[in-house]
């Protein structure tokens, strides 16, 4: 018994039936002598389909229009939620962002939560009621509607537990939890029962998709553990929480693959200041996120600069660089075509030789490492995109993370 | 040049195509100099699709969250609308009621609105740009939102415009204006130039369409004048407005016809104080509207009561009154295929003679007339609903309305 915060992704609430099933899992959780309180997203593509009426009106919307159309995705489900509730018996209200005083800045369309005034939603909780917040929104202090951008919801779910100090805080979602691999490429992936923050941050930065990290962060800086679950059972999911004590860690806690890389090799660089900054700032202006950069200063006095970006930015990489190449007397060569693999663990920062393990691994596989980037708690290894799966299931296998080989 | 409020219903924002247009048509309207808001119904038919979602999750929706569920169809037209301008170069903000401050009571789906704070529209217009306000849709002081219930959009329009002192408030819609009858029946009714309030009232509650009779009563309570007109062409509509003078009155303003009226004649019914509410209290417990209640003391000192209802309502009033007739001794017969044609002008008032005209012209069309009921600006007469459209355009015929006879 406790104060619990559940949360249901797009998927889990696409058509009546699955809300109404939804409304009764929330209802066993509050029969079982909970305090709930529940965060929705819209209706399964209904954002999309918001931002597809907004994109057959205007070819560019104003964010803050843009923001007070998709906010009412989640107001949909909100109330839906709550009729669905108080249809099976049980007394539920619902409240947009603005009733609760779920206060953002004025970044439209990608918004962070500064305040979140709960007094009216424990008014409701101690009143009996079963609470629905609009997940992704927020409001302003002047009253616009803003929106909290890509895993919005997961946010809002974060500051909702953070808010009420609760005692657990759900996240369903469509998939069990967190996996040591990706199952669709790793049979033997095995669902991990509890995960530190800063791994799940480095797992879904390099490609384990479920969550977003901006709601790890925010789960973290509040010291939220979050019980990232599936919506269709019963079955305990993932545990996202504080690192155990070190004695305790697992080395390596799961292994991920980030498909479609590319990148950038820059020869020939004046070693000067300021050159680095200006390729850099140019690539940036462009929109494109670059990682794993790398300098190296030639024998002939030149730097070699190397970063990574997506694919998808290739062109615009190519171009920049064309113009950049002819300012400063340098030359770009591209590599497409490419993947990363990565052990992410918080146990590596008391453990040594998981880097040559891996490398190993790979080696006996013959998959060629391009580049290496590493951090506290993760290894990473560029490689040929064609061997991607191959090296998760090698690097996965070299770890046991699918538990003893038999 | 001055301040103009303008308001589009849903079948004029049914798509996207048409949203562009009537963005098109508010930008006209400002770049004549005018300074403009603009009111918002939801897009076609969404209101609909949303009661009816409502309905798969929910047999009998708690009204709250049935007005947080349908305010988001007017959300979405306003955030879309000032899309639409923004993309033709006009600078827009959309506000939804909690946005405007338009507070209302907390009687959910059929809120009064109590105070509207235009500081912010003001604000808004002040600063050139257009601003558009969802219709249909208030908050409590408590920050629920509310819906004004049928025709609430044109309650909104008249609402922003008495605050702002508009100088002309336009209801764009899908009818040209006010006929003198409705032209399906008579082809050659004429659209109206010029109505009263009364006669507006009068002609909707007989069964004109078009505008709500609430957003009338509040139109002349303010002293608005709603100009009612065709969102598809330039062409003027009809304005409603203060009575003119008694000298231009003219008598007979317009001709409507109501169908599928039943009527229940109650026999036998003890003449003793209380019993006539008895029959009411029991009927209007059922929800059925009744009108021209009629009561006629016998010889026997036993009375009869005659009252009209809608023929949809029969099924309900045969089993009310077949308990009642048990408890009070008395007998109901039920007539239905019963129609009502009526006559309103505020110039009947200092004339007379319309009351002859009318019930000989039907005589002379061998029309009988089962009942007649009166006030100082209408006559209306029940009659065989198979010869309804006939007296309509007998009635229409009779009082010159399409123009004098050739």
């Amino acid at each position: 018994m406790g104060v619990v915060v559940m949360k249901f992704g797009g998927t889990s609430l696409a058509d009546p039936e699955r809300i109404r099933a939804a409304a009764r899992r929330v209802l066993r959780m509050k029969r079982a002598g909970n305090t709930v309180a529940v965060v929705v997203s819209a209706m399964g593509d209904s954002t999309d389909e918001l931002v597809a009426l907004a994109g057959r009106v205007c070819v560019d919307p104003p964010k803050r229009e843009l923001d007070q159309l998709l906010a009412t995705g989640e107001q949909v489900t909100v109330s839906l939620m709550a009729m669905a509730l108080e249809d099976l018996g049980a007394p539920a209200i619902s409240f947009t962002a603005g009733q609760i005083g779920m206060v953002t800045d004025d970044a439209h369309t990608k918004a962070r939560i500064k305040t979140i005034d709960v007094r009216r939603i424990r008014e409701q909780l101690d009143a009996g009621r079963i609470v629905i917040v609009a997940g992704f929104q927020g409001v302003t202090r002047e009253g616009a509607v803003t929106t909290l951008g890509r895993g919005g919801s997961n946010v809002t779910l974060v500051a909702v537990a953070a808010a009420l100090r609760a005692d657990v805080c759900e996240n369903l979602t469509d998939v069990d939890g967190i996996y040591t691999a990706d199952p669709r490429i790793v049979p033997g992936a095995r669902k991990i029962a509890r995960i530190g923050y800063d791994e799940m941050l480095e797992l879904a930065s390099l490609g384990a998709g479920v969550l977003h990290n901006r709601a790890v962060e925010f789960a973290k800086k509040y010291r939220v553990p979050i019980h990232v679950r599936s919506s269709m059972n019963e079955r305990k999911g993932t545990l996202i929480t504080d690192e155990p004590e070190a004695m305790e860690k697992v080395v390596v806690a799961g292994a991920a693959l980030k498909d479609k890389l590319a990148r950038v090799i820059v020869k020939g660089v004046p070693d000067q200041p300021g050159v680095a900054a200006k390729v850099f700032h140019a690539i940036g202006a462009a929109r494109i996120v670059v990682d794993d950069i790398m300098q190296i200063i030639g024998d002939d006095g030149r730097a070699v600069i190397a970063f990574g970006i997506e694919q998808a930015d290739l062109g615009d990489a190519r171009r920049i660089m064309a113009r950049l190449g002819r300012e400063l007397g340098c030359e770009a060569t591209f590599a497409d075509d490419l993947a990363k693999v990565s052990v992410v663990g918080s146990g590596m920062r008391v453990h040594s030789g998981v880097a040559e393990r891996m490398f190993e691994a790979l080696a006996k596989a013959r998959i060629n490492i391009e580049n290496i980037s590493t951090s506290e708690i993760k290894i990473s290894c560029l490689i040929d995109r064609r061997l991607g799966r191959k090296a998760l299931r090698v690097v996965h296998d070299a770890f046991e993370l699918g538990g003893k080989k038999r």
